[in-house]
């Protein structure tokens, strides 16, 4: 029955048995995780062949154990260019985070420009980012550190709102770029459509050195059998005459270990050229050694798809429980609406506005460590205060079946406290 | 005898013999490679113990394996923090390259300033740096790419020019720091001198945001019994009143694996503070897994000394088979002037002035990369055309034997060349 059509007695009886049950989850001094995506141990587990892989030297007979090669070896750019479906000579092969190469594209954006010929972005007086929210806050803190003032755009159920983004990036030259995480996008889980993806590839821009950040994270971290498929935005943008638009950022970081993987980025070959002429000066080289462990270990896409479905039968079943108790507990209430991802790490819930803090502090209380409410948005602030990203990897699945109960529970109450408050 | 005292009938005649010799060589077909301070296959093979260490949880419990922590793990600060003589809370432990991380540091001085008040350097006109010469070529390449005007100091047999700097920076405000490689410089071989570590750390700065780069590249890499002792800069600063005035580099590069290995900064706690609240923004974190296969095979400073004693008794006999054949050859003839370092990876050599250039030349004509001439100066511009490093440790011992002996002629030849010519 939908809390709203709930007379306030009922519902402050109710409330009465929400809050026990909370107090009972208290008493209890559990302390859950779920604030970040992180892998858990048996998603760890399952790269453990990494760690026999002994080799030093390269197919072309490179010693990797050496200085030298700035962009990566031969054979990690034949595998990840494959994996992002663009040429070798279209990519770069870093170390253990495609955050930091996002972090180190836009400072020498700033530093130096994107382009020859372009200004860099430090002399500009102000240089703005379009952010699909929510959206990742990594992301946000990159652009706030740099001094980027990001402009929120919304998401919609096929990607960001295309018609707002065309109409803002025609018009202000201050609009320098936008952050993507077009696949299974954190926190909501979507994938953009074709046609979004065509439209931002072709979209008139009035900075002539506009950029799209594009972050595949979860690239091949399909929850279901039949995943998501985005279309390549790199051609799109060749297509258009764009072609050195778009930044395009992956890594294994939840393939095989989140702290010892390897990134990639991709982008036009005159992008590439560039970036490596500043690498040569900026870094030695990334770590070669675990450059060709990763790829002795992963072989080929094939076999990154087979290892990714081990991934998705562990935390499948994990994502599964959330959203059952999620429906059961939440279901039909007219209080929280959520996603149902094909992949990606998160769950995104949307609850009554102005009741995500107050639901984040309440289940903390419990000893359940959500992401902070309002992260999801630039400057931590969501002007809605609705929504909440939930984590599901990291817990065991009892841990997170009494995570998300508690949750659940501080759901109810605050929304119950909400609809009282305004009647 | 010396060149210059000889008539030019048998100048002619000995540069005719030489020429044989070195048409000869270039018969050969040679292809040796001295540009580089690259360690060789023999000194990569004493660390393979590295790569079969399969540990992955730390002293604390921690998994390495997953996200987390961005400075360095526990074993890592304690193991580094010993080795460069300060606290732990006084080193960041960062990725495979020292050089990366002093770039990043210069660019977060010119994206946001070295403290909370300072002024971002990329708001000022000019900022300048010292530069002691002959010196690093990848230092100058990064003061070049992030637009910092290099003014030349010259290298003394002590450590740098100290009346020179300390006349320079209390006139001079945009004068914003200094690059040294105080131990072994690259390429003269050079270990600062207690005194002139004393005045660098207490010295009057117009700029009060002056900052030393204090690369201490060959900290253990001694050649001799008897290594070189180098003050501790950073307690030099604190007595001075000066704690925040040096950013201190290492790595195990030349340790372990110059590809993967591990590299380590070192600050007062406030500086490192600062550091980490931006790196917290700009990475996910250095390879943890990494790490700690460092700590595990390096174990304590003491075993890291041992070890590189068997470094030294790879590369030592190199370097005197080098000084050897530069005695034999050109010693007494007044064309060339070299150093005996101690440690370090490279001999420096100066020529008479306006020869590098063309002896570097011919050595390539002859199958011998050197470092390029003018490379240890700022914008590739050595002001005598004189100076040329010479790196050993690459070649097996017969290559350098050979490669030597076709240098020593080419320095012959165009050293006689100009001796001619000014007569």
């Amino acid at each position: 029955m939908e809390f709203a059509s709930m007379d306030s007695k009922a519902l402050k009886q109710y409330r009465e048995q929400l809050y026990k049950r909370y107090k009972d989850f208290q008493g209890k001094n559990l302390k859950y995780n779920m604030s970040r995506g992180k892998p858990c141990k048996e998603q760890l587990d399952l790269s453990m062949e990494l760690l026999n892989i002994k080799e030093y030297e390269n197919e072309d007979g490179l010693d990797c154990r050496n200085y030298g090669i700035v962009d990566g070896i031969p054979e990690a750019k034949k595998l990840f260019s494959k994996l992002i479906e663009v040429d070798e000579d279209e990519v770069i092969i870093g170390g253990n985070s495609a955050l930091t190469m996002i972090y180190d594209t836009l400072s020498r954006a700033m530093l130096f420009g994107v382009s020859e010929n372009a200004i860099p972005w430090r002399k500009l007086p102000k240089v703005k980012f379009l952010c699909p929210c929510p959206g990742y806050d990594r992301h946000f803190a990159i652009c706030e550190l740099l001094g980027i003032e990001m402009i929120v755009v919304d998401m919609k159920s096929d990607g960001p709102d295309i018609d707002t983004i065309e109409k803002l990036v025609a018009e202000d030259d201050t609009i320098k770029g936008i952050m993507c995480v077009p696949k299974y996008s954190n926190p909501d889980g979507i994938t953009y459509s074709d046609e979004i993806v065509d439209r931002l590839a072709a979209m008139k821009t009035k900075a002539k050195d506009f950029r799209i950040i594009w972050d595949n994270a979860y690239i091949v971290h399909h929850l279901s059998e039949n995943g998501d498929k985005l279309k390549n935005i790199l051609k799109a943008c060749k297509k258009a005459g764009n072609e050195n638009r778009v930044y395009i950022f992956a890594s294994t970081s939840k393939i095989t270990f989140p702290g010892s993987g390897v990134a990639v980025m991709a982008s036009s070959s005159e992008n590439i050229e560039r970036i490596k002429s500043k690498l040569i000066i900026q870094m030695i080289g990334p770590d070669k050694i675990n450059q060709l462990r990763h790829v002795k270990f992963l072989k080929s896409v094939e076999n990154i798809e087979e290892h990714m479905k081990k991934h998705a039968k562990i935390i499948g079943p994990k994502f599964s429980e959330v959203l059952n108790i999620l429906e059961s507990e939440l279901g039909g209430k007219g209080i929280a609406f959520w996603n149902k991802p094909n992949g990606g790490y998160f769950i995104s819930l949307n609850t009554l506005d102005g009741c995500a803090k107050k639901i984040v502090k309440m289940a903390l209380e419990a000893g359940i460590t959500m992401t902070p409410a309002g992260s999801t948005y630039p400057y931590g602030k969501d002007p809605r205060d609705r929504n909440i990203r939930i984590a599901p990897s990291l817990p065991s699945m009892d841990e997170l079946k009494n995570a998300i109960e508690i949750f659940c529970i501080c759901v109810q109450i605050v929304s119950v406290d909400k609809l009282l408050n305004s009647r």
